[in-house]
Formats: C-alpha cells, sequence, structure tokens
C-alpha cells in the first residue's frame, strides 16, 4: 500500500532469426508493469531497421493489435515502461528512445538517476548540443555517442560512457546489430539475463518476465558489467579493477520488485518473509491473526506468522479493478476512499487482536486511514508492524521518495505515530536487518534509512534552464 | 482461476434529498465489478427525471468525468455490471433497461435467469409487443407493465408479477418516485439492503457493495420480498403462504462473490475456508505446503492448511495488470499463455510436496497448464484439490456452464482427470458437504453437481426467432 | 448558411444474392450526410438475420473498418442519417430502430414528423406497451406491429398503418425477407428508388445516393405508396381514393438536398437558380457583381446572375475543415466566429457593388456578421436577396424552425432587418413563387411562409409524462 | 482534384501581454489547415516557459478543450501544420519542435525542403550530433544551435545559418523572449506578418490565416529577410548584397493555397482566373458551359468563362463529409470510387458541350474517371484545360511530386493524354504564361514543367543511414 514509485522496467531480446520479438517484449512488458504504469514502449529491429511505438498508458492499453502488427517481425527488440516522477504523464518522456548518429542508429531504455546528469548536460550544451528532453536518458544516449567517435564499437562505447555516468542505471542499448546490457558499478537496479529454448536472449529487470515469455533465468548482470549479445553469441566486458562494493536498493526487494523474481540470487519473496521473521523476533506482541497490507505487505505477514506462531489470515479484499482509470467522483459517500481499494474482511479481523504488516509508512496518511477500516471490522487490538525502517533521508537513485516535510518519521517519534495512526502497537524493520533480509554479503543501499549514500550527493540541483521562468531569473540580455 | 461466468451486480440507492447518487452508485459498481466486467450502466433520478448512460466496458472506463457530471445530482439511482454469456459484449444489452409505459417511467436491473422467458415472450408478442432486445429483462419490464394497469401501485405490480416469473431473478426496479428490490422465491442470487449514516437506502447485490459507499448491512432480501423504500421509508411486501425451499446458488460462495462479502448471513471468506477444512479432513495427504489459486482459491487454501496443519503458502503471483485489454499477440513464446497471468513463486514450492486447491475444474485444460507450471517450477508432488465438486448439468439461472460435452468431468473418471491434469493426486469436494459450507439450515442449489433442479427444466429451447436464419427453418409464407 | 435542420435521410438497399450491402450503405449514407450528422446506423440483413450498428457521429467515425468488418455480407440492408432536434445528440436516438414482434423482426428508418404521435403513443400505452425512447419511430414500429397481427403480410401493415399515421414520413422497412419504401400521402419529404447494373434495388432520399452507389434512378416513391422489393421484385401499393395533393417541402430545394440531387422530378440545382431568377426579376438592382453565401445560396446567386446579367463572383471561401469537431477555444481573438467558417475573397469584392444571396434569414444575426465581413473587404454596397420568403410559422413536419419569438420576420419589417443587418438593400423571394421554382403542377408545402397548414394542427402538445419533473405536475397518489 | 502535396502551414503570434494565444493559434492553423492536414502542433510562452502538443490528426481533433485549456495562455505562440510525403502520418515528426541548448530552449516551425540536409547532418555527426528525426527541421535547429554558441542573439544565430542552409525554407522560431520569421533567400515559399488591433503581432504562411484570427495584413516577409518580434516591438534583418532573384513555387498560386490569401502582393483568385483567362485566349473552343474541378478549378473555370463569354456553371458538387476518415470499405458498388467525392450536376452539363478546368494533370488517372463521369452525366462534348502546364520534372522544395516514370505527361503526348483521359479537346497552360499569372515582376519557380532549378539539385540522394537495411549496404565490420 505504498505510495512509493520507482521509475522504470527494462526489457530486451535476441534471436537467433527474424520472429515476433515484439509479441515477447509486449509480454516481457506485461510481466514488469508494477514497474512503471505510466507511459510504455518497445522498439524492434529488423534487419538493421528500427520500427518503435512509445505512448503514455498501460502495456495493454497502448499496443493494440493493429500496432503489434505494424511493429512486425524482427531478430531484436527493446522495451520499456515508466512511471513519471515529475508532473502529468507526458507522451514525450517514453522510452525507449531512438537516435540517430554517425555510426547509424541506437534505441536506449534506461532505470534509474544519475547524480551527475546537470554537469553532463551542460559540457554538452556548450559544445552545441540539443536536447528534445531534460531526462537523463537522453544524456546518456549523447555520452555514449561521443564515445562512439573515437572508439571500435558501441559495446566499448558504452563501456567508456561508464567512467563518465555516476549514479544509478541499468541500461539495455540496441544498435543495428548488437544487444547490449550495462549495469552502473554499484548495482543500484537489477537486471538479470536469460535464454529461452529456441535460443532467444533475454533481457530484463526481473527474472518474472524471463520466465513470463518462457524463458530461463541465467544470471543477474554483474554490477560495473557490460553484456554484448550478438551473432556471436554473449560476451561480458568488464574491468575488476574499478569495482566497488554493491549498493543494491532495499526497496527492490521491500516493494518495487513481484515476489515471484529472484533479484542478485535471492527470492523477493523470500526476503520479505524475512523481513517478517525479524520483525517477529525484534516486535513480538500477543495477537490472534496476522494480516499483511496488500500486495506487498503479504508475505512479510506470512513471515511474521511462521516465525510467532500465530495464524495468518486473510485480512483484506484489494479491489483488483482499481487501475489508471480510477476517477473519485462527486463528494458524497466518500469520506474512506481507501475503503474503494482495500476491504477488510471482518471474518477474519472481527473481536481479534491483530498484526497487521504494511511493507512502510510514508506519510502516514494511508495508514491512519487502514487502521480505521480495521477498526470498524471490529478489530479488538490492531499492531503495525513496518517490514522496512522509517524513512528518513532523500533518495537519489530513482525512488520518488517524499521530501522530508512530509515523512511522517522526521517529524515524530515511533510511540507519536502510533498515536497518530491509532495503533495499539507499532515497531519498524531495524536498520541493522536491512543487510540481512537477502544474502547478507550482498551490498545493499540504505541511505534513506540511514543517510549514507554510496555516491557523491548530487549538488544543489539548480533547476534547468529549460523549466526556469523568465521572472524567476536574472534576465539574460539576450535570449 | 474458474472459467465460469455470472452473469450480473445490482445496485440501487434512495437519498433522502438530492445529492451525488450517481457518485455512489459508481463507488458501489466498482464493488461489485467482479459480477461482471462486459457493460455496465447507471440511471440516475432527479425529481422525477431520468439521466443515464450504459456502455460496453469497466466501470472506470465507462463512467468517465464528463459523463459523471452529466448524470448530475439526484435522489435515488439504479446501476447494473453485466457480463454476457454469448457472442461480442454489446451495447444494446447493457442494463439497467429504462421504459416508458403508462405510469410514467421505470428502470430495472435484473440478475439472473428465467425459465420460462421464451412462454412469455411469445405471449407478449401475440398482443402485439415489440422488443428491443432477447433480454429477459425486457421481459420481465413488461410483465410488470402489464400487471401495473390493474393494480395500484408499482411494488403491486413487481409483487403480482412474481407469480408469472419462473427462474432466477434478484432485481432493483426505480419508478419516478420509488425504490424497489426483489428476489425471486428460490432465492438464487444474493441481494442485501443496507444503510449509510446519513439516511440513504442502499440495496446490492453483496454486502461488499453497501461497504464501499460507507453503509452498514442491513439484512439480505427474503426470497420471494419485495422491499419499498421511498420517502416514507422501507417497507416490505411478502406473502408467506407463496415460500418454497432456498435454492441460494452455491457458486455464490464457491467463485462469484468477494470473500469480504457476507451472503444470507453467512462469510463467504468462511464458506470457502470450510470448503478448504472438508477436502482437508475427506482428501489428506502427506505435504509440505499449502496453496491456492488466486484469486478464488486462496481461502479454502488457507482452511485446507488450517485444518491440516500444513503450512500456507504463497503459490502464485497473478499479474493484476491483466483485464479486459490484453491482447495475446503475435505466435511466439507463449505456449504457456497462463503463465503471463499467473506465475509461481518457486521460493515457496522448489523440492516441496504441494497441495493446490482451485475452485473448480470445468475443462480442465487450465489445470493442467497450472499443474505444469508448477512442475517447472520445481515441485516435487502436486496434489490438487478443488473446493467445487465435479460439474456434470448445465444451469439454468445464470452461471455460464460450459455444454456437457466439454465438462472433463462429464467425460472421464476422477483418475482419468487426475492423469490427464498431470497431478499427483485430486480430489474433489464431497456434494454432501455443500449444504454445509455455510449455515446448514440455508437452502443452497446444487443443480450442476446433482441434477436436482428447483424449477421446471425450460423446454427443448427454440432459439427465438430474432436469431433464426431462414435458410433453417421452413420457409414463412410470408415474413 | 442557414441554421435550419433536417432530421434524416434514409437509404436501403436489396440485392439478389449476398454482397457488401453495408459496403454500399456505408456510400449511400455517406452522399447523405447533409442530411443529418448528428448520429447514423447500418442494418444488414443476411440470411433473415439482421446484424446492426449505430452511434452518434458522422459516418466516417462510426462506420470504422472493423465495424464494417463485423456487419458482414447480406442481401439487405438500412442504413440513416439523423440530425437530433432537442438536446445532446444521444446514442439512444440513433437509427434505424430493430425490434422483434410476433412474425420475426423488424427494422425501421423513419424522416419527418407526425402530428398524431401523442395520441397514438397515449393509446398504445393504455393496452401495456412500453417504449423505449420519445421517437416517432417507435411509435411507427408499434403500430405497423398491430397492424401485423391481423393482416397477412408486412407491407399490407405498413399500407394499413398510413390510415392511422398523421403527418409527415418517408420510411424504409426490412423485414427478414423484403425491403419496403412508403411516403406519406402528402410527400412531405423526398424519398425514390434506383437500381444499380447488378440488379441490386436502390432506396434513398435523395437521388445523389442512388448515383453513390453506382446506381440509375428510376422514379420517386408517390406520396401514399408503399413499394415492396422482394425475391419476386418489386411491386407498388397504392390506392388512388385516398389521394391527396402532394405537399412537398419547399427547403427540400431550397436548403436541406444536395444541387446534384433530382427530387419529385425536378433538379435541385435548377430550382435554387430559378428562385434567384425570380429574384432578379423582382428585386434588381444597379450592381457589379454577384456572390452567394456557400453552400446553398451558390446555385440561386449564379441564377440571379445570368437571369441579371450581372457578372458573377466567388464572394467567400468556406473552411472546409470546420466539422463537428470544431471548437471555440478562450476568448481572445475571435469576436468574428463567422470569419473561421466563412472568409470574403476581397479580390472579388474590394470597391464593388455585391449582391449577395443566402437560401434565408432565420434570426439575422449571422446575416449581419456576413454583411460587415463583406464591407470589412470593402465592399462598396450590398444588396442581399434572400431565396426563401420571410420565416414566419413554425413547422410540424420535421423542419426545425426557431419559435416565432426568435425569428426575425415575425418581428420587423423588411426595411428593419435590413437595417438590423446592415445591408444597403434585402428583398425576399415572394411567396408566389414559391410553387414556381420547381414544376408548377408539384404541390410544394409553404406553411411556414403562409401558414396554410396542409395537415391538422398538432393540439397543444403536452410534453411527454417521460419529460415531465414531478415537481411540474400534479403529484400522482401513487407512481 | 489534384493528388499533389505540398508539406506545411506555419502560423505564430506575439502579444503585448499574456493572452490566448494558444486559441489565436488554433483559429490560424484551422485556416491553414489545407496546407497539410496529417498532424499539427502549438507551442505556448508563458514568461519563458514553453508548454506544447502535437498529435498526429486534424486541429480540430488533436486539440480537445482539454488540451487547450493545458496549454494555458501565454504572450506567444507556433503552430504548425503538416503532410508528411512518406509513409503512416507519424507523431514523431510532428512540428514545432521543441529543443533545449545553451542558450535556452527554441521552438522551431518549418515549411520547405532543404537541398544540402544531407551534408549539414553528416558534418554534425561527425561532431557526435544525435538525431531523433529524419526530418530536415533538427538538421536547421542544429544549425542554428551552433552558431548561438558563437554570435550574441538568436536572431542573428538564425540570420547566419542563412548562409549554411540552401534550399526552401519559411521558419518561425520562437525564443524565450522572441519570436522570429525567416524565408530563404529564393522566396520558395509564402509567409507573411499582420497585426490585430489589440496589438499582437501575428506571422503566417498565408494572409487568410492572419484574418482569421482577425488581424490586418502588413506585407511578405522578404527573400532572405529576418523579422524579429519582442517587447520593443518589429525589426528586420537583411542583407541586400545576398539577393537572389525569386522563385516563389507557382503552385502556391494553381493549387495550394486558398483563393482568399494574397501571397507576394498578387490574389490567389486572381492568380487563378488569370490561369483561366490564358487558357481561353491560347485554347479556345466552342462550348456551352465552362465548369471548374472543385475545389481549386472554380476560380480558373470563372477565369475561362469570362474571357470567352461561354457561361459559368456548377458541374460538380464534392462530398464535403470525406475527410481523413473516409474508409473504402467492401468490393461492391464501388468502380467509380471518385464518385463518392465528387458527383456531376447534371442538370448543368446534360447534353452540353462542356470546357472542364482542373488545375493539373498528374498521373491522369483522376482526369479519366472524371471525364467518365460528365459522360454518365450526358455532357455532348468535353473540353478539359489545366491551369498548369504538363509536370515533367522533380520537385526539390517541398512540393510531393510523382517520380518522373508515373507522370503521364513525361510518357505521352497532349493528344495521347487528351485520348486516354477520353476528353474531345486538351490543353495545357502555356509555361510562358506562369510568370504572368501573378504580378509579372515576381519571380516564380516553374522547375517542375520546365527544368530550370534555383539552385544546385542534391545529388543522388544516399538514404540516410537511418532508414538503411543491413542486407542493402556493405556490413560494417561493427556497428
Amino acid at each position: 500500500m505504498s505510495s512509493i514509485h520507482e521509475e522504470c522496467g527494462l526489457f530486451g531480446i535476441y534471436a537467433p532469426e527474424n520472429c515476433d520479438v515484439a509479441g515477447a517484449t509486449y509480454y516481457g512488458l506485461f510481466a514488469l508493469q508494477h514497474r512503471g504504469q505510466e507511459s510504455c514502449g518497445i522498439v524492434v529491429c529488423n534487419d538493421g531497421l528500427f520500427r518503435y511505438h512509445k505512448d503514455v498508458g498501460l502495456v495493454g492499453d497502448v499496443f493494440t493489435p493493429r500496432i503489434m502488427n505494424d511493429l512486425g517481425e524482427g531478430n531484436m527488440a527493446v522495451g520499456h515502461v515508466r512511471y513519471s516522477t515529475t508532473g502529468e504523464p507526458q507522451r514525450r518522456n517514453a522510452q525507449p528512445i531512438v537516435v540517430n548518429h554517425i555510426k547509424g542508429h541506437m534505441a536506449l531504455a534506461h532505470n534509474g538517476n544519475l547524480v551527475n546528469s546537470f554537469e553532463l548536460r551542460s559540457e554538452l550544451e556548450m559544445q552545441g548540443s540539443i536536447f528534445h528532453s531534460t531526462s537523463d536518458s537522453e544524456v546518456i544516449a549523447y555520452v555514449i555517442t561521443k564515445e562512439r567517435l573515437s572508439c571500435g564499437s558501441i559495446e566499448e562505447a558504452v563501456f567508456r560512457s561508464m567512467d563518465r555516468l555516476d549514479g544509478a542505471y541499468s541500461l539495455v542499448v540496441m544498435s543495428p546489430t548488437k544487444l547490449i546490457a550495462a549495469r552502473d558499478r554499484h548495482g543500484f537496479r537489477p537486471l538479470c539475463i536469460g535464454q529461452c529454448s529456441d535460443g532467444c536472449f533475454i533481457v530484463a529487470s526481473e527474472s518474472c518476465a524471463v520466465e513470463a515469455v518462457g524463458g530461463q533465468f541465467i544470471r543477474d548482470i554483474r554490477p560495473g558489467e557490460v553484456l554484448v549479445i550478438d551473432k556471436n553469441g554473449m560476451r561480458s566486458i568488464y574491468d575488476e579493477s574499478k569495482a566497488v562494493p554493491q549498493s543494491l536498493c532495499v526497496f527492490e526487494y521491500v516493494y518495487f520488485a513481484r515476489p515471484d523474481s529472484f533479484i542478485d540470487g535471492y527470492s523477493v519473496h523470500d526476503a520479505r518473509r524475512r523481513a517478517g521473521a525479524f520483525l517477529a523476533q525484534d516486535s513480538p506482541v500477543e495477537a490472534d491473526v496476522v494480516i499483511g497490507v496488500p500486495d506487498s505487505g503479504i508475505s512479510a505477514a506470512l513471515g511474521y506468522a511462521e516465525e510467532s506462531g500465530i495464524p495468518y489470515g486473510i485480512g483484506f479484499i484489494k479491489n483488483k479493478y482499481i487501475g489508471r482509470t480510477f476517477i473519485a467522483p462527486g463528494q458524497a459517500h466518500r469520506e474512506d476512499r481507501v475503503k474503494i481499494k482495500l476491504n477488510p474482511v471482518s471474518a477474519t479481523v472481527k473481536g481479534k487482536r491483530v498484526v497487521m504488516i504494511d511493507d512502510s509508512i510514508v506519510r502516514g496518511t494511508t495508514m491512519a486511514q487502514i487502521v480505521k477500516l480495521l477498526r470498524d471490522a471490529g478489530a479488538k487490538e490492531i499492531h503495525v508492524r513496518s517490514s522496512a525502517p522509517p524513512f528518513l533521508n532523500p533518495c537519489y537513485y530513482g525512488t520518488d521518495i517524499d521530501s522530508r516535510d512530509k515523512l511522517i518519521a522526521c517529524k515524530y517519534t515511533v510511540d507519536e505515530i502510533c498515536r497518530i495512526i491509532g495503533a495499539d502497537s507499532l515497531a519498524y524493520l531495524d536498520t541493522k536487518h536491512v543487510a540481512e533480509i537477502a544474502d547478507p554479503s550482498l551490498g545493499i543501499c540504505h541511505a534513506c534509512f540511514s543517510g549514507e549514500y554510496p555516491t557523491k550527493e548530487p549538488g544543489p540541483h539548480p533547476k534547468h534552464r529549460f523549466e526556469v521562468r523568465l521572472s524567476d531569473r536574472d534576465k539574460e540580455d539576450d535570449a
């Protein structure tokens, strides 16, 4: 029930010969739809020619049969689903981006956020470059293109660009003959590779997308690795000397990814169960039933129930028809908006002492409504457990966390928050366990809890001139 | 994961004074969307004037802000969601229907199937009546209108019509001044009444819709009862002498209704858990984990786990973006179509002996695919349990069950089916328990399992002339 | 440039064997689109089965390739385009209507207005009939159905219904085996028959639609005639003894019909030229150029020029992209809305004495704007000539003329109107010439000018109960 | 009735203070819609911020009230309508383009075709530039941006760019503070300036768009001139020393422009009448009536009639509902597709000797169908006159003329063509008169007739790598 958003899901396919790569990408994006619901796009490569379509909307709405037919067959494709963090969903920001340069053309799909995009952009503009958007993806495309001028292959250009790009970026790049996957040196965002029985290679943000097209998961792309797939098969470019400790975003486990995915070697479902188990160990309570807030609280609730011995129950029914189309008409009869999305199962909670697990508490308002729903449904006691620690810091790597002044944990103590949300008790996952919910050897980014950032922090980010009103700046003598 | 369909969900509201009744109906239909996804409609009454909109599509797609605005305020509204059993979804079959007659006008929403609609229709046509559709609803509207000519009120007309209508019908009827709810004497389909704190009365197919608009459930409409709501409040018309034993459709518990609803006094979630518990008692097996097929197998799986002591696990992730818009493009990479909708959580099932509960087995093809998914995900043993008995007979009351030649249970023994679907063991709920999954005093229709029909069966149903090709019939001398 | 509206265009086709009758109807309706732009519909009959589609919008928007494909082949089809006189365009009022009755089913398309529909409707309701709309078409369908009960064929039922229906109605009716065309005894609205080289019979409101599908015009349907087309060919039912003098609506010539059509034996283009010639004879003026207001003033202007010897010129360019989609955004820069639609050709009018012909003057506001446009473009004198006499009376036969209090001719003298619109002189066609613009032997309805109605006038028309607010009427004891 | 297409219409507005500039641009584009029907776009500048919307479709379809509202107020706006010469209409090619560069941002709308875009593009790519499209407009934006790096103002950058850009280009450029209009040194495409009474400056491709927003035409932009409008008013940059003789595209008069527009000082309507008059002088014939093929043949027909003394008549009715939405369903009843668009007025032509004027003859197939329509309608003789000379050469400046092998005039003599189209006589405007249809002092490009090109011809145009299939080129060792 979190209101945190991630920005993207990536998918790429390389087939030994022309086939319905667009259809496979469609299925792959469907499986990744949870990573971004605002816009989506598919680029198909057929004998070096690119055909593409991008638009605002869900995969199933944007890619009509007619459009799928227009995309046609090919031997490679790249797809993208996107959540935009600012303003209206806009068609022009949909990815993948497709550009032409000296060596031909290139499609690029990107997940993450750079911390030095402003510097890179300014430098490029000083050389006369023009930008059609304000996205990091266009900056990355430019950096790769500039490198390409002086090196022998597109994959080398991508690899060299990693010296210049700082921050979070998983990339899928398609040239007329090659499919390239890359992951920043910190490994903030996931990216994995799989293969189908017919020889197709699949690159995807999560393993569930590999499975959705009938493929077998092979392995995760390593942080700092560039993987090239072409007619000669798959090969890796990697420089051990430039390795840094991994910083996988913890929210990939806690909230973003699908429970049936494996990320960097560990099951998302198990990571959540383990978070629930830690909560049961650290913050036990006498209760009759453990319930989870759908969807991401369910696995953690099961972990809490298993560890505590308290029975697991189905606490809520989530209305599965609530989508982008849901409007909230009129005024009457809807104090309880959250009730439209989530209705408690009173048969489960009436007269019971309830432990309720959710993935996080951001502003606290939704949690307060959920607690009230349970009370109204007859719960006798309500013990809230959050499977993430309190949010205290902004994220610069692509997770859309509210500014500090809206984060409830920045303003109140746990006891105060417990009272505000109306619970009988409240506990968070201890930050010390964050690194333990998956394989302890895996490095995890917990900057949003701890404030320890694995990269430099972006300087005081001057909004780009593109978005500056004349009245807000010193008038230039001449624009 | 059943492919059985119900035909409708009903919603009605009566407000003490003009307010956003359309908005409330929108929310109510949203909560009932699972009962019908093909078309929907809302009729608003404002000072005796009706405004309405109906179309093919989901509630959230059909009712745009502009249309909600056009509907405007009112003191009564009737809404409907529909699944059509035949052919293309058609706008013309959307409900509620709105008709004008000698006493003014009337909106009518209907859930169920008559068994004597052909006879009624023929009789009406002999009197010169014309029909705009082939729906039972139009027949019911005519019967009520004819009765209305000779009786003093619309509610009396509805009540008298019940002597003529045979079969399954829950009705919500709206005249310029009254909201009327009625349920056939067998009580096949649910219908309940609730009230909001501001005095609004709510009529709905399921209690979850009453809750969705912030109302309190009052009680179920009794089989054979007509409930009238007008400016004088609520009153009931009922004739004890005409009562027959109830025959609530068992699938309301097993599949159609939402787990958070109560129907005829019993929790749907609990009924499903109880079905799971009966399965654990009658068909136990040694296993490591119990999983349910989403959505309707989940509650039963929990019941099985509780009764058997085997741990409950999350076996599948259902893609929540699969909706009406899902197309299945191209040819490649989709032998496993079901995999797009449902992906196994290998962390739960790998290397395990799995009990898997689903609500029913109709043709068997989907179940075979699901079993295969589990095998591919590494399940060691797969024991399938169906929370409904085998389907052996057609339903005449509005449930869309395949014809006998497509029902796997009509053609094979349980052992054969087990082999066909590839399971290690298979068991169904014993028909004797059907009457026990809810309150044992509640009469339940189990004709689809037992062949014991509570009404006459419709005669050899001659397709209506409307749908008969000239080449298929004796040419009339003159059409 | 008139703001007068007609209600409908009709098209029917009977083919010797199955073919693309839907495609032909599409083309036919395209040619009739000027007769109604709000909604349209096509019903196809294939071996006795009806398939149909109706919606709000232009023919080219409503009938997408997918829908045309769904309609499929057939041996008969009926089509309709409609302009609705009241309120929002509504899908439910789209025609043809399709109904089922005792003898099968029937599609019906109607052009015109009854004067006794209220009486007929009340009588039917007293017998228990229900209505889905407030349209005359549904009343006509009922009347035909009632007659059908006691007579041997659908065509006889249509013919007998003419004794009961009073007012304006051209009809195309389709049964499972027959296509029937009928025209009221006064012949208010046009209807003609044609044939294609492949043997198809075509029925259409105007001859231009016959030509649009490659057919040859045969003749007009006679007032009071019923024409039946079936596998035995075409035959006529007509009763000389019931004949009354014809009253063809003069606006079919002056404004509604396309200039390339022939109606009741006379060219529309020639009728307009003749009106222009009468104006030149009766209201001559010294001038340098004669221009017409597009579209319907063009032919009359040519007639004026020919008769007067003053050169004809192109005075305006009409923006051909102004359609239903034209919105009028914002506030600035559009005092002259009419300028968006119509721009004067200053090369034609600058420094000239201009005679400008329009088809009619209704409220006078548009004419005042047009005169101003010409002045701004440099015209030295502007002499306005209207090819119709002044409107003084309402029309009951389907022409949407403003109520008297909005008709400028009801409130001012010709001299006053001339001053109001800013012209240098103004003259109307003399009413005595109305009967002469076509063949003088043809009877023409000129009630809107003369007040002489060829039928009874409808009584004080009580709005139907369907549209009466409770607060506006004596409350019924029981609705 | 020509099938020749132009590529664009431009509109720009500069207001003294914030107002509904988007609304004015909407009206302006409506008036220019005939110059491009495939896509359109509007960019609004409000205090230095740009808001824009572009899409495939007509102005009235793309700019819904909601989108107009989103665009909001501003003090400048640029709009564009576009016809794309190749393939499917594509959203990504819609203009104006909006880019960000070192000095802020820039919107650019372009009409015409460069002859050196391939060279410019290659040079830019060698410097690491990336392109999002294959359009000339993006090349122009880059050239301007590069110049901007080393000069003091955007207008100077535009002016300097003219030294580098070769071919046809009328431009409207918007910076955060200035509106700039420019026209290539040959003046191939029109562009004019006007002003409204409230002080707004208007830039538009044709004067009819100035009038559509209530403005007064001031003058045409001079070939080679850059016009800057900002808070200090309007000023011109022009270098006499670089002037070359003008080469206005003759088709602006003959076909593209609206008759009510003035271009480079001469009325389009009059230019067409004059072409008609020349035809009457050079190619007289005895006849009863002169008709024009709508829309662009009408003015020339009037000129022919005036010069010859033969009466002018209305020969065809063009169906005004034929738009982008027109589909051609099915197979039957449409040998005569052109008949759907154009129906002869038999009252005008039956039994007559007809002179028929059209703007041009390209492939000849449409003309043959039109001649047949007239014959079928009863014309006794048909004398075809083309108000343009025969097409013999390709156009490199933005007019979409078929390749030589499809141009009928490249393959047959006039007599042969006359026989092919089935006319009784045929004559073309003599090329010597082309320069005389407007002011004889005005230089006109007639390369498509004469083969005398005013610029260098583009070399053998290698399709850009972007559009080259791998299989069609030498495989690069590494892409």
